[in-house]
């Protein structure tokens, strides 16, 4: 299909497009990703993107563990070479242990690398969801996981997890008028991007309930879940599970983990845990997908996990504790009333409900015009749109003095 | 679904498996990355990756480059963060005017990063097939390419760049029949994964006569073209298409390139080139898929582009191309008459046709117990399974001893 357009853009005036699938249609640009680019400008102060601070990026370990895995001719041969789509036996080794470590037993089998969590969501999509399959998500939910799921063309529902007047058969009953079945639900349990929120012990037992009525998997998205910064840990999903149904291979609970929050997302390592069988089919998707996760990456983050990882994460909730501590005293001080804020007891966000006249997308607008401060709109984080009053809150990458001053500033503008 | 059996295998004798998504039923182990298992014991010749030689990796210069990359804790700050689903600016420039020096003139923006070209190919089956469209492959075609194309459940049909007795019309019939339309055409001009055979400029002008006479894209898949040993380059199918059309917008070729054969797969760094619109929604399948390739690798991969991209084609055009001597040589010294096998100007593969009465998987068997030589079966690079009288053979990676007396030792099985 050649085009011949009047447009100014260059890229229009004679271009060739394929016809493409019918799932290209539901690709959209990330609201965040695009938010990413306003770090760029100078002098802003970002509550946008749910990064991590590169201040605590153990960086002189990293170059020291890049010299040692590239140390020896053969081993550097090794580590730069095709390697197994299930990721480095040892890494696998280490997080098995780690889970093992939550009340998850389990063996290096049970784990599959990934590239990053992210990796990990849209696998799970490939694996679990044909056009017009249902796919259960909080409102608001994270955002990445409705962009990995939707390239496969799934229809949403909303997941409850204090379940409210939706009953299993109440999902089915949605599901099956949508053309398809209830596959999977998707929760954060731990902290959750974007309400900062956690799932009680009692709200864990539900949701597992209604998985099992629906017969369907969880994926327990952890992204979080070491940066707790009070209170104590609550058992994964995953664990009680387990615990249960007596072993991980009769779990219906897929974990995904990461090590980039807690250490840095630039070497893209995450992880999966299920049952041998849902990794054995993951494995043959990874395959297909980018054939492995760089070598070299999994060396570096192995040897940082198996020498420092209970240091590095004690060293970020202190650092993160602070701020979000911070942040919670300037919300306080500075909004106005009827505006209301989660207070996380861990993980990088706080969410934010204004009173519902406001629309937070024409806020972002003035708020960086007028105040040179971001931070993301929260109807992004909604299958449907709705959330036009939210907004999402990041503590993660400004000072404690930056944030202060930006919440002073957006109150200002409230 | 809880199942109970009485299988020894004690995965079997409790777990739970979700319903799967349907495109989950063609998931298969690759048979090739199964066989790179039999690398791993001790004595065995293996002609069967088609993976580079370690030797080739410059491991003092990627040693030296991470060092660098890490210097300073500013840069490593950055480096060690979440960037853009594009990929790294700079390689991206650096790419533009390596495409620029095959013919395709072009920008940064017309490149995305990929980890690896089996992820381009992945992306590009998603962004093109829809389940029941047509891809065109050849026959044989590169393995991967089936198994990222079949997440999106096409169909497949015999792609034929001397055409045979095909037209365009035939094409557009059958997939119409089929339930879909024709949506892409794949091929591997240069040194073909597996028969190491090239297209010649004729070929190339008739694929490209056919694709624009069925409207649809081409997917260039170039990961040996750096790598040829005897003759002339000849011109990349998209500067045909380019020079024909004016310019990379108005293309209807997209190009694959990679890294990993000229200097090591372990960084997983490959790319596409195509018109900025196919850019841009390709940039959205990076973003939902992965986020990121990771920053650190690719600022390793240019800096080694940079400095030494064209000593280290030169150096592995020398070391590739007196290992394929030899193996051209050993075939004409030791093979039965009625054996044949292709004679390629480049890449890494010989293609080998035996009387169409022997079975090469059966030969495979005896030719690990008894020789102790691997290569692949033929029937796995055709799409419809025929070709089982046909085997892979990789010279890359034996010395050139090895490869002389591996040879021998096949042709006393056959």
């Amino acid at each position: 299909m050649t085009t011949e357009t009047t447009s100014p853009d260059s890229v229009r005036d004679r271009h060739w497009e394929p016809s493409y699938a019918s799932r290209a249609a539901r690709l959209q640009a990330s609201e965040i990703r695009e938010l990413l680019k306003l770090l760029e400008l100078p002098d802003i102060i970002s509550f946008a993107g749910g990064i991590p601070d590169p201040d605590l990026f153990p960086k002189d370990a990293v170059r020291e563990a890049y010299g040692s895995a590239l140390g020896d001719d053969g081993q550097a041969g090794r580590i730069l070479q095709y390697s197994i789509s299930e990721g480095d036996p040892q890494l696998r080794v280490w997080i098995a242990g780690h889970m093992a470590s939550k009340g998850v037993a389990c063996t290096a089998e049970n784990i599959l690398i990934t590239s990053g969590s992210q990796q990990a969501l849209e696998f799970l999509g490939k694996l679990l969801l044909s056009p017009s399959d249902t796919a259960l998500v909080t409102a608001p939910t994270y955002l990445g996981a409705l962009q990995a799921f939707s390239a496969s063309e799934p229809v949403y529902d909303q997941l409850q997890p204090a379940m409210g007047n939706r009953t299993a058969s109440s999902y089915h009953e949605a599901a099956t008028a949508a053309g398809g079945a209830v596959k999977l639900a998707y929760a954060v349990p731990d902290f959750a991007n974007p309400t900062g929120e956690t799932l009680t012990l009692e709200g864990r037992q539900t949701l597992l309930s209604m998985a099992r009525e629906l017969d369907i998997p969880i994926i327990e998205d952890a992204a979080y879940a070491a940066l707790r910064y009070d209170g104590d840990d609550i058992a994964p999903v995953q664990a009680l599970d387990v615990a249960e149904t007596g072993s991980i291979d009769a779990s219906r609970v897929i974990y995904c983990g990461t090590f980039s929050k807690v250490f840095t997302p630039g070497l893209r390592v995450g992880w999966i845990c299920a049952s041998r069988p849902i990794i054995h089919r993951l494995t043959l998707i990874k395959q297909a997908s980018d054939l492995n996760s760089a070598a070299i990456n999994q060396a570096v983050m192995r040897h940082l996990a198996e020498t420092r990882f209970d240091d590095q994460v004690a060293q970020a909730r202190r650092h993160y504790r602070i701020k979000r501590d911070t942040m919670l005293a300037a919300l306080k001080k500075y909004m106005p009333s009827g505006t209301h804020w989660t207070e996380p007891e861990g993980g990088l966000f706080v969410w934010v409900t204004l009173a519902p006249s406001i629309n937070t997308s024409d806020l972002l607008k003035r708020s960086v015009a007028d105040a040179g401060v971001a931070f993301v709109p929260g109807h992004a984080f909604f299958a449907d749109g709705s959330g036009t009053n939210t907004l999402r809150l990041s503590f993660s990458l400004p000072d404690v003095q930056t944030i202060d001053r930006g919440i002073e500033k957006l109150a200002g503008l409230i």
